[in-house]
């Protein structure tokens, strides 16, 4: 069978839903920059929940996206980074998240123009 | 303010999540490759409700990204095309749908790995 997010039971949609999750986009993105612990993670990840930030870790880890490599020391050190299949989806994400930061001022005006249309 | 979706309250995120949004990824990315009437854009959607299709596409318009063309004939048209500011968006998660249909083996043998090793 042909491979296509356009297919509700293509197993690539699922990938692709795992990639541009809320705090999936957000996680690679921050990972495509340095490697992090995970409460480093947290910090960088603004808003995200303890719970939020590991279950999406674990996610992309078992997707093959993110590497966990906990350190024998005390207090234990957990380090995440990006597999080489992790880099090429964060590289696109995080090219994303920045195309979104440069361009916010002209979405911003783009809802006034929509919403100032639709006043009576 | 710096534009940075780190920050949970800056507007960049809500236009990022509107952009990988489940269904907003999709829509965009059919939009890429031609302008569609809503029922054929439901079909090329596969799985996509009515409502959550109208609502996606309304915030994409609001957004400056997806225009809507209402053409006068009987039964009404209406078609809907990208901006080119929404052409930008659309180029990217395009790339990143193709390059997720075409890393879905790698990804499938992952989740493979990671579970065979986690089996007790």
């Amino acid at each position: 069978m042909e491979v296509s997010v356009k297919a509700p039971m293509c197993p690539s949609r699922g990938i692709l839903e795992h990639v541009t999750s809320r705090w999936g986009v957000l996680v690679l993105a921050a990972l495509f920059e340095r490697s992090y612990r995970f409460s480093e993670l947290r910090r960088e990840v603004g808003g995200v929940s303890e719970k939020m930030l590991a279950q999406t870790l674990q996610t992309l880890e078992r997707d093959g996206f993110v590497l966990r490599h906990a350190r024998p020391v005390i207090p234990p050190h957990v380090d995440y980074s990006l597999t080489e299949l992790g880099r090429e989806a964060a590289e696109q994400v995080w090219a994303l998240a920045r195309w979104t930061e440069r361009r916010t001022g002209e979405v911003e005006r783009a809802r006034v123009a929509y919403d100032e249309a639709r006043t009576p």
